[in-house]
């Protein structure tokens, strides 16, 4: 019998027009489609964006994934999703796990991608790269995330108290899943004299963006990134 | 006389599979298309990867920008450009940009959109995002570029003095055109109990990765990248 493949594929933040090309040529490749359902209801957005390049035929299997930090669970869950790709792989189907944003960017797919090297490492896998949030949101706002020899932060917690001084080296910084810290992004940047633009829901329908990040507090939109430049640093490295 | 329009395209980092379904669309409806020429030779990688998506009759023009870090040649060439892509948009025609990998991350378009607001604020911009050249690494090595509530930096020069202070905090780097900094980073990734991955040409035929890096030293190809990952910070951050 012929051995299938498994792919991890990145959707990129929610337009399927952003999709690549190679992507949407393994979408009307496969057999099966697996896509993460964080509330166990079937729902998955990155499903509903992969789902106008699938074939009429091809099976689609939502996967629960447990929304807790408990290593040990998570893990389980990571390597029965592995298992289930590969029994498919191995009686000769295409199997691709469709992903939010980029693969390896805050993706479950790396951690099923190192579970299936532990639980069947004769099966051939491949990663497609997609585009980031990150990119979407600065593409939308037309703001460069970083220029020149600027670095660049991507930030996805809290911001903690060493950040105001980081912002010196560090001038452009990405805070995501942002939404629970809007106060405090907005007390940084107006102490380190850098501009703020909130974005939420970028490539989606709904997508809507502000300078005034104190507007949206107590909005919880989990898809919520914030960028914060440092103006006196961006005119230093341009003079 | 109907207005055009310009666009900002990212064409991803090599591989033609990597543009997204928008920006092909985009590229088959270019009435003109403007690449980026470094060294005045007309030649082009993003114009070679955007080529298979073109019309027949499509313009193509190759703008010749200036290798100098010198603002002011610079600003007058981002100028010009912005000048000669507007003065197509002005009698209705669809212009596009390329530029490789993501528009709004080190790249040249960024420039160019700002002067478009200057020069020509009346003709409508719309950049479309790309896959960097980051993500098809980590994509191509099977590694992630970060998981959790791991941050990620991205830095394009040479390492300076706090950077393995730095990596405690921060387990994740992407060292840009590292062509020139290979020992050093040899050193800071075993001066920090961290791995180090290099890579260069990802998604371009002659691709090629490497965890020697002293090896590569001396080799000088300019789109070279180097990842950095924390041994400990990361197990610490995994359990």
């Amino acid at each position: 019998m012929t051995m299938g493949m498994i792919y991890g594929v990145g959707v990129g933040p929610g337009d399927p027009g952003l999709l690549t090309v190679r992507a949407t040529e393994v979408l009307a490749a496969a057999d099966v489609v697996v896509a993460p359902s964080a509330r166990g209801d079937g729902v998955s957005l990155a499903l509903d964006i992969a789902r106008p390049y699938l074939r009429a035929d091809c099976e689609i299997v939502t996967s629960e994934l447990p929304m807790t930090e408990a290593r040990g669970t998570l893990r389980a869950a990571w390597a029965c999703t592995a298992r289930s790709l590969a029994r498919e792989a191995l009686v000769g189907r295409v199997v691709v796990f469709v992903t939010l944003g980029d693969p390896m960017l805050y993706s479950t797919w790396s951690y099923i991608a190192a579970a299936l090297r532990e639980e069947a490492p004769q099966v051939p896998v491949e990663t497609l790269p997609g585009i980031t949030s990150v990119s979407a949101c600065a593409a939308s706002a037309g703001i460069p995330l970083a220029q020149g020899r600027e670095p660049l932060l991507i930030w996805p917690e809290a911001p903690n108290d060493y950040m105001g001084h980081w912002l010196e080296a560090i001038p452009n910084v990405v805070f995501m899943k942002a939404a629970a810290h809007l106060d405090r992004l907005a007390d940084l940047a107006s102490g380190s004299e850098s501009d703020a633009l909130a974005m939420r829901r970028i490539g989606q329908a709904a997508a809507d963006h502000t300078s005034d990040l104190r507007s949206w507090a107590g909005s919880h939109d989990y898809f919520t990134t914030v960028l914060v430049k440092r103006r006196a640093a961006k005119k230093g490295g341009e003079e």
